[in-house]
């Protein structure tokens, strides 16, 4: 039944595209898995079956991310925005304030949710400038809790490169959600990860956590356990029935970004990829107008504009006719929006980008 | 690829088995939903096509439940455990106490979150007597915020028949996961029923929760929005990004459960299966012996013990040869555990009786 698959280019911004391949294989054992005669999704989460499941998930995301052995990894529900809220209620300890970068509606987001439950400083927000760079200096408080950031801002596009450095003793935290595996990162630099995986890791419905082993010793006693990252970690995230479903499309991802050489062989891609949009929009004379500064680029999404409302919702309708799907730009940007996670290939910025050029051909 | 599956019968807790028919859907539509060229994993949370799966799964469950239009039906994350907590944080108020009926291992887990975010009573507990039984009577707040408990025990294998009655003002909550959808209920005695997907109406990773909307209004301010059932319920569900893929399943069993008839046939079907077993119990002449007293009986979950552990061990080992899937018991209570949920047809609960008469011909 996968031969006559109608499949068309996904620049959706999450969820997203998923390799062809992982979802072919999860179709084939739909009904059987590993002839238990179950599907995954019947499975017990005790059973040895699903245990191997996790644990290969767990054992290819420290291969592809190079995760240092004190690190734990959890697969969690809630998404990114439950880690808003659970960042701080385990790390941050009474009394103590944290420090959020503000670079996007993510990190503002993050750092509002953070603020409901205790003391926060925003160590730069670019929010008056419109999101569309990455600051130029912080303002860091050397007692802080941990320094959080956004590494890219889906809806604005933009993405660090390089990390934040915090003050000595400061730990630092990331939501990667929007460009974790998009290459390779030095998890040593950072005190805990959080990804909600409808980017470039799986489907909705589970978050990555990725918690060196010292910030469990923060969790204060008595969070309710669903809450409680040291009591979630030490059940290797089988406290409670975990989104057992959710991830093994993962763990297929992760085995998947193995088969196509690792981080590096994806990030490389992934710049590719990326540079073929931006060179299209630098070249369009000022037609195609991208959102972010040139130095906080992101390689996963880009957001643009084009000289007129109009000529976006033509854009819009034309992309669609041609198989090119998901490209309208969140409301708060405006306009168009490409998402080039792990998923696609060369091909569907080509096809992408000869669009762009028929396109204002046509319009410009 | 469907034809030649191998199927095993499916005695899981939970996961659980699903509806043939439902995977099949599932498998068939894996590369290409509706014709959009993508996987329902794929597509935008915010798209018209993810839209009718949710707007569709929400009115198939209303239909199924006969919901009052005074109830918001929200489908959230982390499971009926995260629930424990959340329940607490919106229901109880500033130094309001909440009673709860502790009949088995999921309703003491419940008392105990609830008991870390501040008051609680037990209106009974039967931890004493093993959890074998209902209480015969309930010490009743009158004053309190709201009376839970646990429609059916999971683990020991006790349910209501009929719901408790709090006191006149009392709201009714219930932890109805395990036997949800498994027979008609009469919703307007509730103010909040919640269920973990994972038995009867889908794969783990998604919770359905049923909130009467007076309830929605005692969310306390600034509680972290995935915790706030008000701003969920007003979201649709949508505040952040759904278990999409968990949430189409569940939508398929919703189908699939209008086509079987409903509830109250599939209720006829699952006192069929049920009273099979507990048939072949009773005449075993003490052979087999079920945990729970006659009158508080599961429908959907039989605890029995053999007479010896390596007996049990036996049993366990026979049941894999013959295809008889899941039967091992739950640690706490020990021996064996059928579960009926509403996948299983008469088939599967004669297929283990049959096993059971054999078994005991050779072993008893």
């Amino acid at each position: 039944m996968s031969e006559n698959h109608r499949r068309v280019y996904n620049f959706n911004p999450g969820p997203a595209a998923l390799p062809l391949e992982v979802l072919q294989e999860a179709q084939a054992e739909m009904l059987d898995f590993k002839g238990t005669g179950m599907s995954v999704m019947e499975i017990s989460h005790r059973s040895k079956e699903f245990e191997s499941v996790i644990q290969t998930a767990d054992a290819d995301l420290r291969e592809l991310l190079g995760i240092p052995a004190n690190y734990k990894v959890m697969f969690l529900q809630g998404g990114a925005s439950l880690q808003f809220a659970m960042l701080p209620m385990n790390l941050r300890g009474p009394g103590a304030s944290a420090d959020y970068i503000v670079t996007g509606t993510w990190s503002k987001t993050a750092f509002k949710e953070s603020q409901k439950l205790g003391k926060v400083r925003a160590a730069a927000n670019l929010e008056a400038q419109g999101f569309n760079d990455l600051p130029a200096s912080l303002d860091l408080d050397p007692k802080a809790a941990y320094l959080h950031f956004t590494s890219n801002e889906t809806i604005h596009g933009v993405e660090y490169s390089r990390e934040p450095e915090p003050p000595a003793g400061v730990p630092l935290v990331c939501d990667a959600s929007s460009d974790f595996l998009s290459h390779p990162v030095d998890v040593s630099k950072y005190a805990l990860i959080y990804a909600g995986a409808q980017k470039n890791a799986g489907p909705a419905g589970v978050v990555i956590v990725i918690a060196r082993e010292d910030m469990l010793e923060r969790t204060p006693a008595n969070l309710p356990v669903m809450l409680d990252y040291k009591a979630l970690a030490a059940s290797g995230s089988l406290h409670n029935t975990p989104p057992c479903y959710a991830i093994y499309i993962t763990g297929l991802v992760f085995k998947w970004a193995k088969q196509m050489g690792g981080l590096s062989a994806l990030g490389k891609r992934n710049h590719e990829k990326a540079d073929l949009v931006y060179k299209t929009i630098d070249e369009s004379g000022g037609f195609y107008r991208g959102h972010a500064k040139p130095q906080a680029r992101s390689m996963m999404n880009i957001p643009f504009r084009l000289p007129a409302e109009d000529l976006e919702e033509a854009f819009a309708a034309e992309c669609k006719k041609n198989d090119l799907i998901g490209l309208k730009g969140h409301r708060s940007v405006g306009g168009m929006r490409a998402s080039l996670y792990n998923a696609l290939d060369l091909k569907a910025s080509e096809a992408l980008t000869s669009f762009m050029r028929e396109f204002q051909k046509k319009h410009g």
